[in-house]
C-alpha cells in the first residue's frame, strides 16, 4: 500500500459540554496541525498516488471555513462537541466527498483510504482513518 | 477507526545480554519518549474515544515504577533484555490491564486496540500494537 | 553561557483588533507550545543552572491562569492584543518576577537572562529574551 | 505486532515528466529523510524484532548508490518518474531483497512486513508498506 | 529583544566544487526547510514585531526563483558554491533588501536584525544572522 | 555571523548526588540528542564555516567514550554530577580542544564560537555556548 501525506494547520476557538472536560468546558482554543494521508494500492502512470498539489488544496479547502473561527458559532457544528476526534472525522468526510466528486483529478480513483491526524499539542493528538466507500 | 494519542517520557538505566548488542551489553541508559494510541470504532456521546485525562494518567502510571530506575535491578524484569521492543510490550500490557479493570472510565469499553511507541533517539524507535482481548 | 530549557503548552481563545490581522480579528484560538530557557554564566555546586523541577513549576504557574481561557475576558489583558510576541513577554515577566522573589531556590540567583519562545504552529513562532534586572 | 524503526537521509537531484508536475518538471532536488519500520509478530530470544545495527546498515546500503546523485542519470531508474512514492517502493524492494537473502541475520526471518516512509519536507511525505513474500 | 519566526521550504539541485566536498561534488539536491526570525527591541501599537503575513510573503519571495531549480544554472549564482551557509546569507540579503525598501510595512522599521536558518536534513543545518544596516 | 550545526546522540547511565535531584539520585539513564553549532564571521573560499564532515567526526569523537557507558564509573568524571549542563560543557571543551589542535582542518581557524545543546527529552534540554579562546 502506498500513501502520500500533506500537512496544514488551523487555529480555532471552541468549548466543550460535559463534566468529563473539566476546565475545557470554558471557551478556549487550539492550533491543530493537520496531516492527511491518501492511500492507494498502486501508483499511476505519472508515478503518484494522487496529485499532491490537488491533495494540498483539498486539505486547505477542508479547513478554510474553520480557520480563525469560534466553532461554537458555526451552524454546521451546532450542538456538537468539536473534540479532536470529531474534527478528524469532519476533515476526513470533507476530503472524502471531494474525492467522490472527482475534485482530486482522474488518477485519484485509486485512492482507497484516508487517514486524518490532528496534533493539538506536542503531547496529544487524535486521528480518524477509514476505507473510502466505492 | 478513531485513535487518540498521548506522550510522556521515562529515563532509565539497563544493560543487555547477548553478543548481538555489542557495546550495549555494558550498563548504559535511555530516555524513551513514549506515545500511546487508544483506538476505537466510534466516539461516545461526549465525542471522545477515551477520557484523555485518564489516558494520560494511565500512561504516567504505567511508567512510574520505571522512571529514574536501573531496570536490571527490578525483580519484575529479572532475566529479561529490556529492549525497546520489550518495553513497548510491557507498557502495552500495563495499559491494557488498566482498561480491562475499568480504570479509564465507562466510555473506554469502546477502546479495541492500543499502539505503544518508544522513541529511543532521533533515529530509532520501536512499537507494539494489538487488538485488546474482549 | 549555560542555559536550561523546559517546555509546556497552553490552549487559549482570543481575538485581535486592527486591520493588520485580517481574519484573525475574529474570535479564534491557539495552542502555544512554550519553551523557557534560563541562562547563567556558571553552574552551582550541584552542577545545575537552576533546579529544573522548580523551573518547570514556574512555567506551569506562569501559564495556569491562561490555560483553557478566552484571553479577551481576562481583566489583566483588557485592551491588549495578545499576540504571540505579547504573550512571550507576559510569560517572561511572570517568570522573572518569580526569580526575583526567590521562588526558584537559592541557586537561581545565578540566572542572569531568560528566553521565552511560543510556537503557535509548525510554521510560526515568537520569542522574547532579555537580561534580568539586578 | 512489533515494529522497529530506523532513520537515515539521502540528498538527490531529479526531474519529473508530465504536466501534472508543473515546475517540478525542471531539474531540482530533495533531501529525503527515510524511515524504515521492520514488523514482526514476535521478538526473538534476544528480545528484538531484528538486529537494529544490521537494520540500519541495510537502510544505508539501500540508499548508498542514490546519495549525492542525479537520479535522472542512473540506468536503473531510466524512464521512471522518481517520485517520493516511487522511491519509497524502491527502498522497500531493496531492503526486502536483503531480508530474503538473509543479510539481516538469523532472527530476521520473523520480519513479516516493512514500511518505508520518505519525508520530502516538513509538510509532505510518502510511504510504501507491504507484507513480505514468504 | 523580541523575535518572530516563519518557516518555508525550497527544493533545489546543485553541485559543489572543491575536494572538501567529496561525493557532493556531483550534481545532487536538497530540500531546505528555511526559518527566518525578525528581531526588534519593541512591539508596535498592534502588538507585533512585524506583520507576520508580510514576513511570510517576504520569505516566499526570497525563495521563489530558487524553487525547483538547478542552482548551477542560475546566472546570479554562477561560480559560487551554493552551500547551506551561502544560501542562508543569500536569503538574509534578499529579505534585508525588502525591509530596506519598506516592503514589510510601516511597523517593520523596528526590525533591527534577522536570522536565517536552513535545515538540510534532520542532522545538519546552517544559519546567518546579523544586525541590519540603518 | 554564520553557524553550521550537526546532530548526534549518546545513551548513558548515571546518578546524581544532592537532595535537589530527588529520584534522579538513583542510578538511571538518558539519551542525549546532541547539537553542536560552529560559528564564524565569514565563510572561506569553499563557501563553508567548517568542513561539515570533520565537524561531524569531531562530535562523534567527543561522545565516543561516553556512549553506552555508566558515567559514574568513568575516572575523568569521578565526583562530578554529570548533569545535562555539565555534559554540554564537557562536549564543548572537547570540541574546542580539537579545533585548537587543528583537527578540523585549515579553514576552521575562522570558528570563533561554539554552542553545544543536549536534548534529554521532548520537554527538557541544556546548552553551553562561548567564544573560543584565541
Amino acid at each position: 500500500m502506498y500513501s502520500v501525506g500533506v500537512r496544514e494547520h488551523v487555529m480555532i476557538a471552541h468549548s466543550f459540554r460535559g463534566e468529563l472536560f473539566g476546565p475545557a468546558q470554558r471557551l478556549h482554543g487550539a492550533t491543530y496541525v493537520v496531516d492527511v494521508e491518501f492511500r492507494g494500492e498502486r501508483i499511476d502512470g505519472n508515478g503518484v498516488v494522487v496529485d499532491i498539489g490537488r491533495a494540498g488544496d483539498a486539505l486547505k479547502h477542508a479547513l478554510s471555513d474553520l480557520h480563525y473561527r469560534n466553532l461554537d458559532e458555526l451552524p454546521e457544528l451546532a450542538g456538537k462537541n468539536t473534540t479532536t476526534e470529531f474534527l478528524a472525522r469532519l476533515v476526513f468526510d470533507r476530503i472524502a466527498a471531494r474525492i467522490a466528486a472527482g475534485d482530486l483529478g482522474p488518477g485519484s480513483d485509486g485512492v482507497v483510504a484516508l487517514k486524518v491526524t490532528l496534533h493539538e499539542s506536542h503531547v496529544a493528538w487524535a486521528a480518524y482513518e477509514a476505507v473510502l466507500p466505492r
